[in-house]
């Protein structure tokens, strides 16, 4: 399966056009930089177009926007969409590698954990009392389990992945290295010259085919859950507070966060570094720009930026205005001119 | 103690007004909106009034404020500040379990580790040669403790914790999951071509009463100290650079970075994904807003917000002078008609 | 070696001026503040100069600049650059503490695992099949080298380390704690109403003599590699996503997070919390300001502020012009009156 294709088989596999030689034969992709001459080059972004024309590269594998900014004689493949065409063909030349399950002789099982069926679980890991682990997951190694969590079929922990307590893991999610789901929750109430702590005592629930990047930190509820909804992806580092809620097929970008009990909506775009204060709803649909920082409620749909972020068509008009202000300051000098003048005239 | 209580056992606990059902048994905390009837409903804050309606909750625990939102027939107990009634309730429902302190036979200990009594070692922790831990810690599994840290009683540090040689960790601290204390400072100079390290020679000194969340670094000192004073509270995911001082009682939101050699009084408030760059002080009782971008020092007790941060009101003034920008453009659009006019009366 | 020196002696060893006492001995090196009197007071930054009077220390290191602060009467030795020489103190005071090269019995080795000369493996280590460590390498307790990973020489991971498979890592290398590098890009495409992993298939390359902070998360290439270049060094909880290039001797502080396939030059310096998207492409010797986000290209040696980053001096002018509204509606105003007496008396 992972064997070299000609070309024209790789126009049959990712339903592309194919322009040129058709028995070349192909053995991977490559960026159009980097790109030996067995390679498909991979063009879908304008910004390489540049290393087209010395690429190395057998063949081209390019965006209808971008056929013309290919050499004419290049032999190419082409798609509406490249990106989905990418992904067939790396699954071509990658496929994920066979795994045979075992339960490392290091790990540690408390009393009563369910393992199903073809369970990978790694060296040095921990299940604390009472885990159940669904059928096909993979534990990586170091990982430690909290007592009472369960994790659904086909899900993957990469190393060194820790929850706490009484998590809930979907099916068909991936967490990477280093991520902590559960964690108490910031909340403390000031009382007697101090911060009291206030037991955190809801759950942190992934749903089903969620992906998580690497060290971030999923608190758990203080009363009630924190929720991340099906298939939404969350990229590195990110932070979500305790009784967050996201739904479904958001994305989330690296270094976001985002603080107590805020609600967001499905389908919604955080860019990265941006942040989110407690206690707001950001409808569905809605785009938060890099570095944005939410501090009231943004309707479904809506596109904000800045901080504080307003809707982003506003931000522009701001800095228009902004840029307008040495020209203000020339009219009132002209003015101030014209109305002396008028004065020793009149 | 875990046991079901009467709303009136409620009012009696929190010291709160009982109204309606004081036989009513309740057996549990939940928010509003997820309450079934055998629950208490949490509800302190205005933007979860609109879910008092349809609740489902037995009852409700109510700030007085927000009594009036509440359905005149519902039963409830009313507290004037509802997050110490909150608490008090959770520590009812939801106690501490009980732990049976042991060491791991798989937790590996340096020479002359001392640990105190009643000290639990969770599996596969690392514990360097000359570790002291106090009396009732829990040290989770996969810690590694650094050659010569000395820990205080009652502290806990949860799975995946590390300290660097000769951290010092007061009594009564609790550090989450996959933090790191006392790594080197980013230090270096530039010399012969390339950037030369420092050596880092101070400590990190987290004191008593401490919290850190998930995944945060705090640095050890260069010279001097890195230290964390009594009963500050730190979010997840927060850096803290070499020498970096903290006042006591202070609060440290989630992504909060500060640079090196920076000084920060007590009962300081830093928002979520604030920065403050390296040797600026902060006066005791300041606020800094969530993503400001503090470069120069702050006063004792002032507000400070945006990049570069400046006292709140000044950040509102600006604000709301860009928002004049087109309305001075209207008039002086006037002032040039009417000069213009004046100019051919005249 | 790391014994007591005289201060003459100091003063060979840095290459700097002797003023006072040669013969009083030093055992140690302190910041003016919290120097004792058998210690030398570091003194290099004009903000610690309040604290020279009143200093415990026997005598200073100083540099050119701030000789005249230290009171007259202060022994000291004078440099024109403190940082280097303080290397050189730290050096003789603090000298690496020397280490017997073991594999610990709790190692856990692959198949085909190669090791060099006097490496060192701490407890619970795991390195899996494949992967090749050079000679007088330190591997931490607790790190996951993942499989087909290679290291160069002398380089040190510290505990808990988490590489991906096919990681290269060069010599003389230093990671710290909880670092993660080549886990997966944040690779999607929408298709079928979810978002689609594409595999991500390049490596995570780290280049000789970089340093890399704590809790930092590196991730693999997408196609082709992600690159940090030789002696450039990384502070902690920084994100770098896919594909990403780093040249040589560059800086990144604390949470910087570069987004996909950004090309960063040499000798860059990225201050704390930037930011900068995806596909752009920064100069050799630019510097991005602290928080600053980046959203186009920066030129070589550009200095860029503020969000969206634009040259430092266009943001001062910018920020000049907003605090001249104030005074331009007061001329506004004057002009408004002076154009309606004009109307009155024409």
């Amino acid at each position: 399966m992972a064997g070299p294709l000609s070309l024209e088989a790789i126009a049959d596999l990712v339903g592309g056009r194919l322009v040129g030689e058709g028995a070349l034969i192909i053995d991977g992709v490559a960026p159009v930089d980097e790109a030996e001459p067995s390679r498909i080059g991979f063009l879908a972004a304008r910004r390489y177009v540049k290393y087209a024309a010395d690429s190395q590269a057998g063949a081209f594998l390019v965006s209808t926007e971008l056929e013309t900014a290919l050499p004419d004689a290049a032999s190419r493949v082409v798609v509406e969409d490249a990106y989905p065409a990418l992904r067939a063909l790396l699954e071509h030349f990658h496929p994920e590698p066979g795994w045979h399950p075992t339960i490392h002789p290091t790990a540690v099982l408390g009393r009563e954990v369910e393992l199903g069926a073809g369970v990978d679980v790694g060296p040095y890991a921990v299940l604390e009392s009472g885990v159940r682990v669904g059928d096909g997951c993979r534990i990586g190694a170091h990982c430690v389990i909290g007592q009472g969590t369960t994790i659904g079929a086909r899900t993957r922990l990469h190393p060194h992945v820790v929850t706490y307590h009484d998590t809930v893991i979907g099916a068909d999610v991936v967490v990477h290295s280093g991520t902590r789901l559960g964690a108490d929750g910031f909340g403390y109430t000031f009382m007697d010259g101090r911060h009291a702590k206030i037991p955190q005592v809801g759950r942190c629930v992934i749903e089903d085919g969620v992906e998580i990047g690497a060290n971030a930190a999923i608190d758990r509820g203080s009363l009630g859950d924190t929720r991340v909804g099906t298939g939404t992806k969350i990229d590195n580092l990110v932070h979500l507070a305790h009784n967050v809620r996201i739904g479904a097929m958001s994305l989330v970008a690296a270094m976001v966060g985002v603080a107590g009990s805020t609600r967001i909506g499905k389908g919604v775009w955080l860019g990265g570094q941006a942040g989110v204060r407690n206690q707001v709803e950001i409808g569905d649909g809605a785009r938060v720009a890099v570095q944005a920082g939410v501090t009231r409620d943004v309707p479904a749909g809506e596109t904000v930026s800045g901080f504080p972020a307003r809707p982003h068509r506003e931000a522009l008009v701001k800095e228009a205005n902004v840029g307008r202000i040495p020209r203000l300051l020339e009219r009132i000098r002209r003015l101030e001119a014209d109305v002396k003048r008028l004065g020793e005239e009149g």
